[in-house]
């Protein structure tokens, strides 16, 4: 029933949704070997970078058949989908899709109920920060490291100034100097503000939610916290 | 009957709202060139700053006719419309005006059903950061940029530090070190936090909002999350 | 009737608000000008050791008188009445209940009705960081100016700093170096988190309270933001 | 009744309790002591080090006890305990569970009514900050001291830099350099987010709400607020 109401483009997204999900992946390993092998043998950078290139090329054939798909004009699909437009050209924006993929395939395989909302949130946020924040670091290490004035000599200095960003707590000792490596944490900034008023918001909404729930279910006996008791 | 029934300043509001909206860009584009173009020929300088004056002097007028045919003493009207009044003062402002119009224009043009909430406050508190940002970057660079122990060169570092500065990251490495300087940071580091606010706060119910409806909408078989798919 | 049932200690508090209003404010001035004029004539200085030292010990009386009239414990009445507590050891934290005053006289001698409860929320924590701001900017430079080490010489030093670290951007160009200066700086950091999730937490569900309105309002003719005009 | 219908871990959890909170206090103190008496005598040290030994032994034994009296496998149960497990790993976070503790073991003794929910939320986050922020500056002191290029040279030093990740301020002129300074420091901006947003959004739903209740209550005669007046 439900195959044959399915649109053609629900149809290609549906079979699309794992592949690509391991291409992101495969992407994502490669841009990685790309930017940290820089003294490794030649070769394995060349691999890098044509696993790179075929599976940016895979996301560009992808979003190309699903705006042919969906019968729209691609100004109203872009509108539409303007998260896919932006990882087709920033491939390792990737990440933040294979959090909803993620999260379908745990609610596709396990087969039992979810989770509480506040707790999916954060989970959701929390991942698109990891992700956000490792792609934002290769990027980073990838266009400072070459530069003598910039304090960013490692990849893990990298993280560091990352992390300080996405945070917005900016010490300061570890930060970009060069127009990209601003240009990449001023993203980070913008996204770090959304992710962290999504984490902040929810672990408090689910805090004071705990701390209600706990109110109403205690008794003036003072019962314990064990979840095993029968109430 | 509805155009009975306006009041002469409502006719006036809806009547300037278009051309001083066009003035404002005049007025921010011929600040633009009178900061940046330090270096150009002096009479791009000066054609910028008569460019300047003059739009800036439409914005007193339009102010001083509303507050007339308001009826209102002058105390009064500058408490209703004390953003207006500040905008006056300090036309680098004006674009936070230009937003609400930018509402208002989209609204009327576009005939489509206005999109929801969250995002709509998003894309205020959006916009109004960007053009805030420049204002602020522009009055930045125009007060640093001549003093010897400045950090700020260059109109890019300006913008490097009012990204840090609207965000509360605040790395440190390019921070103003003049008085009217810090004192445009101060502002920024205000209006950074109302905005820092009203972005998070939205971003945060609209993603609460985003999950809460796929766990209503979901059935047990985990159906995926294809728009065209009938439900 | 009212009267009547106004127990001595309300009656106590609603006759010493006003003057204790007043003395806050010259306790205020007094300590300004104590820290701020170490170069001026030591006559003025002792002036205004003198003015808050007594102005202290009203606030002591006061907070003693009230105790006494309380009929509680006095571990018990601290714990109601901890703000109040802490205003006697650090008078310069005062001006927090002297927002809650200003509140009281605008609601009695205006007679107008009160303004809806967002910008309430937003005035009252924004009175209360620039008053806690002047008091830690007094505080601050009174204990780091006189540090060779410190990078606060002059009061407006103490002021940048203090703004840095209410709105949490925290640049560190100029950072306490002395523990009483860090101690401070930490204070303000505890409130200042306070603060800023009641501004910004406050603005956001007001603007989105705004808007919410604004789309209800508004017809399919897309009515403009005339006030003057009959809805 | 109830304790007939109580499973062996419920009896279990309630009889450990106590005790493992004072061996948590232990612990910590004890942690204190290895970390701080440096330059102490050397048998002081070795005290200490068994003494954290000792304590972090009875964690280890309580949780594996748990876990075989749950009956369920180990997999699940840190799954469902995971913050206890985390515990386990990283002794320093018992104080997490310290506040649990003691919102029990206040409920129980005191037997009066429950504070208000915000007021509790706030308590309890900020008591987790304080022991956290406590433990991190043990641990980042621990690690960071012997380093030269470190700037955080006594414990004070480290207590500075952990308050400024911790409300996120980061002025940067005490920041950590070692690999595993910088870990706890990206430990404490994860939990400082956390504990960030709970402290802020509770305390902005409190004061609304504090106003809200002002505002309700309040006649046109703009009664004052004074606790004792009969209503």
């Amino acid at each position: 029933m439900r195959a044959q109401a399915e649109t053609r483009d629900a149809v290609w997204e549906r079979r699309t949704e794992l592949p690509l999900f391991y291409a992101s992946l495969v992407f994502l390993a490669g841009y990685a070997v790309r930017v940290l092998a820089n003294d490794a043998h030649s070769l394995w950078r060349d691999v890098a970078s044509v696993v790179v290139l075929v599976t940016w090329f895979c996301f560009i054939v992808d979003f190309l058949v699903r705006l042919v798909l969906s019968g729209l004009r691609p100004r109203r699909f872009i509108r539409l989908h303007w998260l896919d437009a932006l990882v087709v050209l920033l491939p390792t924006l990737r990440p933040l899709r294979m959090v909803k993929v993620h999260d379908a395939i745990e609610a596709k395989h396990h087969d039992r109920p979810r989770r509480s909302l506040y707790p999916r949130v954060i989970t959701y946020a929390g991942l698109s920060s990891v992700l956000l924040g490792f792609s934002g670091s290769l990027g980073m290490y990838h266009v400072e490291h070459t530069d003598p004035h910039s304090p960013i000599h490692t990849f893990w200095d990298a993280v560091w100034c990352v992390c300080q960003t996405l945070t917005t707590v900016g010490y300061g000792d570890v930060a970009p100097v060069t127009a990209r490596g601003r240009l990449i944490a001023v993203g980070l900034m913008t996204f770090g503000l959304g992710l962290l008023g999504a984490v902040t918001g929810s672990f408090s909404s689910w805090l004071i939610q705990v701390f209600r729930r706990e109110g109403e279910e205690e008794g003036p006996s003072g019962g314990g916290s064990s979840p095993g008791a029968p109430r």
